[in-house]
């Protein structure tokens, strides 16, 4: 089963792809962030990240899709510019018939560290050691990414979907 | 030249579509308002509401957009939602190769009551006025999104574009 985990923000988008196997084990199939240029308009940057989105989904065919819920954010204006690039994920893997999933900061820093209030740094310690890598991945949005997938897959597993 | 109007919302989208004839009288092509059931997914509804975009947009094919600014909504989390509305209508515009702009609702106001501070009643009687209305159009959301399409017209005889 493979596995879309998004964190979009308000100027690049992470991602992380995993394929876990009939064993349970993750393998990492691919991850960074979709980046647009500051010299595109909203729209046009919000045409980009969609186009981009669905590349991926073209390669790597996921079976599920996460993304990170922001209803957090403090700034209102950023809320706006994070809640557009999330309205043009949400669609692209609609489009796609692929099944989203969507979870808060709290669950998916519990899901990745074992702990909802674990800090940045300890959650993206624990995507390196659960994904058996020798670095943290980098940008930390591919990071962020990578445990919004990780969560989809623990969470799958707790709530017995699949 | 058409212009599509819209007013996004975390329900409903109010859309507005006006041809401005060679001698500047507005004609009312369209109006209503794009919606979506509660019974569908977050990602279903957004895919719902930029069908029915795209299909206004075949149908009428609009040469310019304006999308009302809600960088002053207060509630965040309405924001995002909100935000995701708008970035699937950006998106469909963008794709369509129809150039978009934004206006804050003070430039809304102020282009189509003459007073940024107007009240919607206001704003709505001027909508009715403008367009030889014989009542407001409704949803209140058409009628905003109409005061959209209004206002982009006005400001860009006054800006010159065209």
């Amino acid at each position: 089963m493979t596995v879309i985990g998004l964190d979009p923000g308000s100027a690049i988008t992470g991602f992380g792809i995993l394929e876990e196997h009939a064993d349970h084990s993750l393998e990492v199939i691919d991850y960074g962030v979709l980046r647009t240029g500051p010299e595109l308009s909203t729209a046009e940057r919000l045409q980009s990240i969609y186009e981009q989105l669905n590349n991926l989904l073209v390669l790597h065919h996921p079976d599920s899709g996460a993304v990170e819920n922001l209803f957090f954010q403090r700034n209102v204006s950023t809320a706006i510019t994070v809640g557009q690039a999330r309205g043009v994920l949400l669609l692209a893997l609609s489009q796609a018939g692929i099944p989203v999933a969507e979870y808060n900061p709290m669950e998916i820093k519990q899901a990745v560290a074992g702990y909802g209030k674990a800090d940045k740094k300890q959650v993206q310690q624990m995507v390196k050691m659960l994904l058996g890598l020798k670095e943290i991945p980098r940008p930390d949005d591919a990071a962020d990414a990578l445990a919004v997938a990780i969560c989809h897959i623990h969470s799958r597993k707790f709530n017995q979907i699949d």
